[in-house]
């Protein structure tokens, strides 16, 4: 009995709406015209082309400025960047800079970085700073924008949801520099609040057709009337010259069926700002219902109501993400782009605690959210409270021992800490606060678990283990105690973990053996292997394992997490002379691994470099 | 009854192949997850784009370079070019030349002009000659490829469907300089030969999805293993860096379909090069039938199968047009992305006579062609035999008279000419050789017409009215006789005019009255307008009229060609005081159209500005 999937991530990508594909169908099969073809086939292109430009104009606010069709928000960020710094390469500033907001998507520092080196334009690339509700500091744009080539500003933050006040943001600049190259990254606003871009000095704003229900390999680029323009894509002259390349026509009729759905007064498929309130109000009340010490990273009295970011402060990000994912509701650990990253950088630079940062979690839903979908969501969602009373990865509230044998991730007031146990149920606890170890040694106490040790790696590791033997022991001992064959570096690595539980990376830089797919499918006949180890989280399973993948028997293969990695080893179920091939997503993770294994003296593990994809 | 399209014009676009779609929707609907999502709907997507990029570079013979997904070919190219130019930038070449042949589609010319300057790399600009079939001159590689930092030449040409011998060229490059950066747009070659990238030293090739029954704004890019690689497009990381943007993952999932298709050992979906060869007979010996003076202007034995290039000799280009366009079959006038100029590059360089690269029709078709398809064309064309024995625009096959009254387009013994017929049927003949004034006397004669003059525009005007004077004529009368309120200059720009038939155009510079839809529709309301001149040729119309878009009652439309706007002008049928607007699919040629009635004495004309796509 499969559940149907619910999909609140919103802001990652959407499906494209029936009616939407429809019309991106009939453009591939029978209106499939060039453009630039004179006869009839290519003149109905050109007219829908025209047709889409108008009312996209119309919708933005913008009868007055140019609209460009391009392949996405990434390309209009790099017209925009690209035009505003031909523009500005005769300038006469003594230090010039190119601001940007300390939130904005990657894409924009990036291409930032990326073509002030390659145009040599040698500016200074400076983040302006956001207040914790990710507000962007108004003194700070008024200090530096007299010598800014260019600002580059987002509508709405696709983590959080944070709407910048664009009236402000005009005045402070204008008042300072009346002729600075203004970018406003719009992909996240558009659909979710008005947009009237006529009446600001906004030069540049780029949009994505896949956020809102459009086609992926779309997306559209506003210019006002006296925004410089140099073709980033050059050729054969499409777009009045401004964007060569046949036009995307199935992708723009896509958007003109999108754009007819939103200019319809009497629409309703598009929900008002009013019902998305309602939604949000609904699904942060489910949230807080079911997790108790939820707290909300976005400031809702600032954020468009489709983004919800929270982090739960007994249960790692990891874990609450395998339990949405077995409740079959989809959400984002960050943005979906950063997918794989230690922190947010978005919440860090709003100065939320690390362990907010380190376990947030993004809900996100379209402006074409139904009631049903949003009741069904809040009911599952309610539903995993039971779940979690049972849960052994909750800290303090389980019956049995809280912590498996190995090393063992959890929030505990606000912090994330590791436990190491060993088979005699001692216990080492690393990153807490030496102040708490009396308190967390009691409450494990309890569990049947004595911790002996602890190392803060907060400070750096002679401090950390100074620290350590003031507690009856020494390094030494320590790593007598647990049997840890690893060095002071290894250890201090810690604080430098990648997101999902990596607890102990090495930085031992044995070369790891990396295998293409074609050498794992050589492997695989010669029957060399002994074990695959699967080492993505669970939520990162696809219904198919990797076993159907590689069309193995299924106990060739085993699923260990990466945070629980150690556990194996200390418990002894991995073998140290076995030819064990490690597996994650990216090939990542899975080679960080095989690094700590090496450490542990397994010198026959090897990489599927890629990882799964590649197979 | 309206007779079903037949639609040979496959170099310019395709329409989406029924299986490709289905994959391309279902991407849209179902599997929309974002690559860069760790959750299972990413990642799906995710092994969706690794298992199109390991068919595509098996496809392509690519095993050890890499593949790049980008919106199209155009963007491959930039890619290409801005790779190369960066790598190439600490050249210690005294001259460094980047060279492309000289039949390229214009957008490799262009990216190179536009990133040479952009990056300021101050390269000489060369274009390879080619000889009379297209090929690329190896002499001239070989003399100037030491100092190039790029060579840029095409697999299969657009046009005229002339292939390249890629070994040939391969050992000339290389044996004269092993390390220039060589690009190879693969565009019209996919599909139509076999291809083998690792076994060349080509750097870069581009592709494109949508001249080959995928989407548009899918392509993708080969580069070999020791390309240097500048990301064109910055961003979120994608593509594992090397191209930031979310993935359009819909096109990719109509590109591993298409890859499918074609790499299927017993597909029949594709037509083998033998069964392409088949169909081009076919369609050339009903061309030869239909068309008496047909002229071919691609050698077949170099070309590949689909793509058939004439002029004939007898009928302006224009008229041909119009006559495929009545039996329901669409060609283009030279390449789509060209339309509208005056005269095929490609021809040109290829140094075939002005005519046939003015008159140049192409005939393409893809290899998914059927051979119901091509009988039908075939038949379509050959019933096309029995029109032109009736048509009045064909040169010497008439049995009343040969031209209208006003300016005459022909061709005769391989020129294209012009006749100006005034209302007592005398005709000033113009850009015909005076040798020949004679023969063409007597040959108008028997038509009931009087030819009294002759102008050469070959030479420069001074010597084109001497010319004239010593056949009874001076320049003063003949201005006079055919009550012509033209100056000399006007006279002379004929040799310039553009492609289809704006015979005269005036060099008179007076300021003309443009329109933008809005004021448009404020004319039209306030019944301040008395026609609207729709001089578009009749292959330009679309099914509905121009009448239709504009909701206004269809005789204020008159439907008047551009090449036959003079005749209205001296029959009278236009009145000079009223207020015409011009419309055409662009708003140039009626812009040009306005100028030349302006000269006219036609004073209160107005233009729309944008033609009928801005309407």
């Amino acid at each position: 009995m499969s559940q149907s999937l619910i999909y609140l991530d919103a802001n990652a990508t959407t499906p494209v709406y029936s009616e939407i594909a429809k019309e991106v169908m009939h453009c591939m099969e029978v209106e499939f015209g060039n453009p630039s073809s004179s006869h009839i086939t290519g003149l109905k292109a050109k007219r829908l082309m025209e047709d889409t430009r108008q009312l996209g104009k119309q919708l933005i606010g913008a009868e007055k400025g140019r609209l460009l069709f391009t392949s996405g928000a990434t390309e209009g960020i790099q017209t925009s960047v690209v035009s505003a710094l031909i523009a500005a390469r005769t300038h006469t500033i003594e230090k010039p800079v190119l601001l940007y907001g300390a939130t904005e998507h990657k894409a924009v520092p990036n291409t930032l970085k990326h073509w002030n080196e390659l145009l040599e334009i040698n500016a200074e690339i400076l983040a302006i700073p956001v207040d914790s509700k990710g507000i962007l500091d108004h003194d700070f744009i008024a200090k530096h924008i007299k010598n800014a080539l260019l600002i580059c500003t987002m509508m709405v933050n696709n983590e959080t949801g944070a709407a910048q006040d664009i009236t402000a943001l005009d005045k402070v600049i204008r008042d300072h520099n009346p002729n600075v190259f203004w970018m406003v990254d719009c992909v996240q606003g558009l659909g979710k609040q008005a947009l009237n871009l006529d009446k600001t000095s906004i030069n540049y704003a780029p949009f994505s057709g896949h956020k809102l229900y459009a086609p992926k390999g779309i997306g559209f680029l506003y210019l006002s009337e006296n925004a410089p323009l140099t073709p980033f894509i050059a050729g054969g002259g499409q777009e009045s010259g401004a964007r060569s390349g046949t036009e995307n026509l199935p992708g723009i009729a896509g958007l003109k069926k999108l754009f007819e759905l939103m200019l319809e007064s009497t629409d309703s498929v598009f929900k008002s700002v009013n019902e998305l309130n309602g939604y949000r109000e609904q699904l942060a009340s489910a949230l807080s219902y079911t997790f108790d010490e939820i707290v909300f990273n976005n400031d809702f009295s600032v954020s468009v109501p489709t983004t919800i970011n929270f982090s739960v402060a007994n249960i790692a990000g990891s874990e609450v993400m395998n339990l949405f994912d077995a409740a079959g509701i989809r959400v984002s650990a960050g943005s979906a782009c950063s997918s794989g990253a230690a922190s947010s950088f978005v919440l860090d630079a709003m100065n939320l605690p690390a362990w907010q940062s380190g376990n947030a979690i993004r809900l996100s839903f379209g402006p074409m959210a139904t009631t049903q979908e949003i009741n069904d969501a809040c009911q599952r969602i309610r539903a995993l409270k039971d779940k979690l009373a049972n849960a052994c990865m909750v800290f303090g509230q389980t019956k049995d021992i809280p912590c498996a044998v190995g090393v063992n991730q959890f929030v505990l007031n606000n912090e994330i800490m590791y436990l190491v146990v060993n088979n005699s149920l001692d216990a080492l606890l690393i990153n807490a606060k030496a102040s708490e170890l009396n308190k967390i040694q009691r409450l494990f106490k309890n569990q049947g678990l004595t911790v002996t040790g602890l190392i803060n790696v907060d400070s750096d590791i002679t401090a950390a283990f100074s620290d350590a033997t003031t507690f009856d022991l020494n390094s030494d001992q320590l790593l007598t105690e647990f049997n840890l064959e690893i060095n002071q570096n290894t250890l201090y690595k810690l604080n430098n973990q990648q997101r999902f539980a990596m607890p102990l990376v090495t930085s031992n830089n044995a070369k790891i053996n990396e295998l293409d797919s074609q050498s794992l499918k050589v492997a695989l006949s010669s029957q060399s292997i002994d074990g695959i180890v699967d080492i993505r989280e669970k939520y990162e399973h696809q219904e198919g394992e990797l076993s159907d993948y590689l069309k193995v028997p299924s106990d060739l293969v085993s699923n260990i997490p990466s945070h629980r990695l150690l556990n194996e080893v200390f418990e002894g179920r991995l073998t140290k002379e076995q030819n064990y091939i490690l597996v994650c997503r990216s090939g990542r993770r899975s080679k960080a691994c095989c690094e700590l294994l090496n450490e542990f003296g397994y010198s026959n593990v090897s990489n599927l470099a890629g990882g799964v994809a590649f197979i």
